[in-house]
């Protein structure tokens, strides 16, 4: 039997997945779980984007273009003038999720052994789209002490090496639903600017900002436009992440030629999610504020009953639907473990992503954990008296 | 301006991609162009496919398993079957089309500059995922001469070093129609386990099998199931290009559990087309029969007119809906941008697509080009007459 590549086995595991059969145990025994492990909102699709689906009559389901269908990318540049991105048709690929938006930036931009500056905690799958590309990441640490702000220019400045060919953010940001600060983005401006490196802005989270804060898009910032590339999704926005519909955006000519080539080799993205994704951007105002004002209710009531139990504590996160709480736990992948495997309140235990998935640096975050606020404000609230109940009895308890 | 990857520079430019502006423009100068360059077929999806579009009834486009819908990989265990092809379930990885297929097969099993012995004319885009994988093609030459048989072993066993790690094949064969034998098969088996290889085996053409001879799948031969990954697709069987779907099949499971780490970082496969795709299985005999016979009078019909226009060859294609035909000319790409840009008989020209993005050998195949039947009979007709008309007056004709 031949040998499978060193990159599968580099491949991180998610420690979520780990937690999947104990989760399915859990349900066996006939518990209730409340996810709030995962990043599959219960918001409905906007009917709109539905309609669309059944409205579909065609003979034959053929190829769209590599790029995307040409209405649909149209219809998006109103979108994003509407956020003040000022981009236009031909700076927009469509792609299959926000995922492969991501993987075809590094596979055109960074050639092996090249490095990403990304603060973390991160989205976990930015480093296997990295091992892919044969990419390294590099970790700046953000921590919870700070609310998970940038740390200074100085910080950043350690981590550059001849190999630094680009800095990744996630803005606003998963797993802490960090909002990066004006400030904070002409940091990275400038960065980019000096050490000429590209910039991924990872931005599917920008209809969710909580907090006044101005979303400042990668895109608004002058004089790096030839260094940004931005990587966009339909997926949180609409509820559709079934459609694997995304973009990568950059007004850099060259990038998009060779990202073309990787689009054209995969042929295209999905028809279906694409003819969905553009009848979904008309989306009435109305049900974008029901979905906002039904996670400003959440993110309020979450967060508030997390700093309420004792030893628990968690910043106030500005934007997306997560946010990383530290507990009283000697360590998050045991916790999150016990808690599915060996407790109950009531016939009721939760499942929450241990945040060791979220870091690359070494023994940090060990009692972090990430919860989404993707279900109901009555399930979060039974969710939360489990937690609390468990976290009196667990055997790992450190104050 | 930070540098773009070589990655980017090395991907292929598909001469099919140069020629579509002279399309286009051939188009607008009101120029009817018949496209005998593409693999997109003008065969209607299956009705059961379109109607289990219009009965979708959910609230959420969410995401689907990262391995695939379990109903729909049931299903295909069935059809499977009905080749003989013997797999279970956990076999069974659903892909975002045979392309992330190939894909992911390269990331999971090679390493940067781990060689892949593939059969050429080839499709192009393995070319495109061998690069975006580091791994390196080397082509092994099949000649029109010899209908595209495979060479003797000893031609295999010239090209193979330590590095090399798999071998590649498109069975029946995009660009030739070639079908491998039993005996061919055979030899290919025997290479794989010599050498211990991985046997990547596209079969995504398998219901297009034209000749009597029988289908041998690369899962049909004993005592190499550890090393074979099979890619296949759904998009050419049902005419479903555009909801990409495909899968990724091997016993090994180590492979699966390493290609599955690259499934669950792009989180899942499109929803709405495994929906499509399940129903699809379902299509009538009577469906798959019709189609059947119109491939096979299309084929019939192309093949006796290339072979009597003066100077034109074509072997007799076994499968698939492709012909590789050799023609009196200098050059295919000069002559196929040619045919879009210069010339015109009775208000029609074709387009085609010139061999030369099948082979990496260079100067090979220059006056061959590929012609697909996925047009009517009647369209095929008129093609060939433009086809012969423009041979008898091109500059650069050669005999």
């Amino acid at each position: 039997m031949p040998t499978p590549s060193n990159r599968g086995a580099m491949m991180p595991e998610s420690p979520i997945r780990k937690l999947v059969p104990l989760a399915n145990k859990a349900k066996a025994k006939g518990l209730t779980v409340y996810h709030l492990n995962i990043g599959q909102p219960d918001i409905k699709t906007p009917q709109v984007g539905l309609d669309a689906l059944q409205a579909i009559d065609r003979d034959i389901l053929e190829y769209s273009p590599s790029e995307g269908i040409r209405s649909f990318r149209e219809k998006l540049v109103d979108y994003y003038k509407s956020f003040k991105i000022d981009v236009c048709v031909d700076d927009i690929i469509i792609t299959t999720g926000g995922s492969e938006a991501v993987l075809f930036a590094f596979l055109a931009c960074l050639d092996p052994g090249d490095e990403i500056i990304v603060p973390e905690p991160a989205y976990a799958n930015y480093t296997a789209f990295a091992i892919s590309a044969g990419a390294v990441i590099k970790p700046l640490l953000c921590t919870i002490e700070t609310g998970f702000a940038l740390p200074p220019v100085s910080e950043f400045e350690k981590l550059i090496t001849p190999k630094t060919k680009a800095i990744m953010i996630c803005n606003p940001n998963n797993p802490t639903g960090y909002l990066y600060t004006q400030q904070e983005m002409n940091q990275i401006r400038d960065l980019v600017k000096k050490y000429d490196l590209y910039l991924f802005s990872d931005e599917v989270y920008r209809e969710f900002c909580y907090t006044g804060a101005p979303y400042i898009s990668a895109c608004h910032l002058k004089g790096i436009e030839q260094n940004v590339v931005l990587v966009d999704s339909v997926s949180k926005r609409y509820s559709e992440c079934g459609i694997r519909i995304g973009a990568l955006i950059t007004k850099n000519a060259q990038i998009r030629q060779d990202v073309m080539k990787f689009c054209q080799a995969r042929l295209s993205p999905p028809l279906l999610g694409q003819i969905v994704a553009e009848a979904s951007l008309d989306a009435s105002k109305d049900y974008m504020l029901t979905v906002y004002n039904e996670y400003v209710e959440r993110r309020k009531f979450l967060i508030d009953a997390i700093n309420r139990i004792p030893g628990c504590y968690t910043p106030i996160p500005m934007g997306a639907f997560y946010t990383v709480a530290k507990l009283p736990i000697d360590d998050a992948d045991k916790f999150c473990a016990w808690l599915l495997d060996e407790f109950e309140y009531e016939g009721q235990t939760v499942m929450i992503a241990p945040a060791s998935g979220f870091y690359t640096t070494p023994d940090v975050g060990k009692n972090e954990v990430r919860m989404a606020y993707v279900i109901s404000k009555e399930e979060l609230a039974k969710a939360m008296i489990v937690l609390q109940k468990a976290l009196e009895v667990y055997p790992g308890r450190r104050l």
